[in-house]
C-alpha cells in the first residue's frame, strides 16, 4: 500500500476523513507505524492524489485531513481483451491491470476457457473491485479500471469490437505469428491475449477479420500474470 | 508444464527415459491425459529440445523414447542484480526469471532488505532449483539460470561488479531517475532492481559510481513480480 485510497464514504466533511475499516487502519498503524501529526500519501478514488495529515487515532478509527492537488498518473493506453483466466490467476491479473494503469479490460470467453470459471465468486463485483483497489494502492493511481465480461465470443468480436477498432490499432498475442511485438506505441491499442492454451485458429481468424494483427513474443510461453506486465513494458510509450 | 524437463538421472540409456517422480508422472497422466504412443514436448536440462514418445506406462513410472534435436530459445541478455525479495515473493520471482530467459541473477543484500530474509528455507539450493525448473517448463527452455548471493552490498559492487561492467551496459531502475527506460536493447545489460522500498540514495550513488545509469519506469510503483516481466518486455530485442 504505497497510497491510501480514499472513498466518498470516508469523508465526514470536505477536509475531514475517518477511516474505520480494519484493513487500512491496521496498515497505517502496523506497517506505516504512523502517529498523530504524520502525513500519508493518499488519493481520492477516481480523483486526485495528495497527502493527508493524521489528526487523531482511536482504537478502530483514524482521522485525516487530506490535501488533494495532484492529478493521477496517465493511463496506459491499452484496452485489454483477455481470455478469462482461471480463478486463482484472476486475482493477481486484476491487481496487475490496475497497478500498470490499464483502464479498460474485457474478460472474454473463448474455446479454451473452462465454462466453470464463469461461476467463480472471484468474478463478483465486490471481489473484482477489491483486487483493483489493491493494484491502485500499489501503483499510486486513483482511477479504477472498468472491467466487463463478454461471455459469447463471436457476437462480442463481430457485433461490438468490430465497430470500435480502427485500422492498425489492434494486436493479438499469438505464438504462431511472425511479426515481433512492437515497442513504445503512442496511440491507443486494443490488445487481445488468449486464455491458458491460447486462442484457437478459428478465433485468431475471427480477430484477424476485424483488423487484429498477430504478434509474437518469441518462443517462450508466458503465464497470464507474466505476459500482461511484459506487454505493458513493451508497448508503453 | 508446456515442456517436460529431463535430467541425466532420468536416462536408462541414451534413447530410453524412465520418469518415476510423482510430479511429472501425475502431470503427464492427469493433465496431458497421455497414453502409450503419444508424444510429449521434452527438453534435456541445459541441452536440446525435442519430443518423446511414451513407450510404457506403469503405476508409478512412465517410459519415454526421446528425440532431442532443437536448440533451446536464445537467452534474454540481462544479468539481473536484484535486492533479495521477501520469501513469499521469491518463488514467483525465480519462476519469472527462469521463464523469461534470464540466465544470471545475483540476489543482493541492501539497506532495505530485511536481514531475516536471508534465513529463509526458500534460499536453499534445492528449493531455488525447483522454482527455476517450473519456470523452464512453463517457458519451454532448458537452460537453468545461475543464481548467486551477494550478502554484502559494498564489496560486491566495488570489488566484483565494477570489474565486470563496461560503459553503457548497466541500468538501475530508480523512481527518481529522469531517463525513461530504453527499449529493445541488443547488447548484454546489467540491470539492477532494488528490494521493496527501493535502493537508498547512497546505494544508488555507489551504483552510479561504477557506471549504472538510473532509469525510470514512470510514476507507478510495481511489485518485483510485476517489474521483472515489465523490464524484460521492454528491454528485449
Amino acid at each position: 500500500m504505497n497510497l491510501i485510497l480514499l472513498f466518498p464514504k470516508d469523508f465526514l466533511h470536505d477536509d475531514r476523513v475517518k477511516l474505520t475499516d480494519e484493513r487500512r487502519v491496521k496498515h497505517i498503524i502496523n506497517i506505516h507505524q504512523a502517529a498523530v501529526g504524520d502525513t500519508l500519501s493518499v488519493g481520492m478514488v477516481n480523483g486526485k492524489l495528495g497527502t493527508a495529515e493524521i489528526t487523531q487515532i482511536e482504537h478502530n478509527a483514524i482521522y485525516l485531513t487530506p490535501s488533494l492537488n495532484t492529478p493521477p498518473p496517465p493511463a496506459l493506453e491499452i484496452t485489454l481483451i483477455l481470455g478469462l483466466p482461471r480463478p486463482q490467476m484472476l486475482k493477481r491479473t486484476l491487481q496487475n491491470i490496475s497497478c500498470l494503469g490499464i483502464k479498460r479490460c474485457i474478460l472474454l470467453h473463448s474455446h479454451r476457457v473452462e465454462k466453470s470459471y464463469w461461476q467463480s465468486p472471484r468474478l463478483q463485483e465486490n471481489q473484482i473491485q477489491h483486487e483493483l483497489v489493491l493494484g491502485l494502492e500499489q501503483g499510486c493511481d486513483t482511477r479504477l479500471p472498468i472491467i466487463t465480461f463478454a461471455k459469447r465470443f463471436t457476437p462480442f468480436i463481430e457485433d461490438i469490437l468490430s465497430k470500435e477498432i480502427k485500422p492498425g490499432q489492434a494486436l493479438v498475442a499469438h505464438p504462431y505469428a511472425k511479426t515481433p511485438c512492437p515497442t513504445s506505441i503512442n496511440n491507443h491499442i486494443y490488445l487481445a491475449v488468449g486464455p491458458e492454451g491460447g486462442f484457437i485458429v478459428r478465433e485468431i481468424e475471427q480477430l484477424a477479420a476485424i483488423g487484429f494483427e498477430g504478434i509474437t513474443l518469441g518462443p517462450r510461453i508466458l503465464r497470464v500474470e507474466t505476459v500482461i506486465p511484459y506487454l505493458a513494458g513493451r508497448l508503453s510509450g
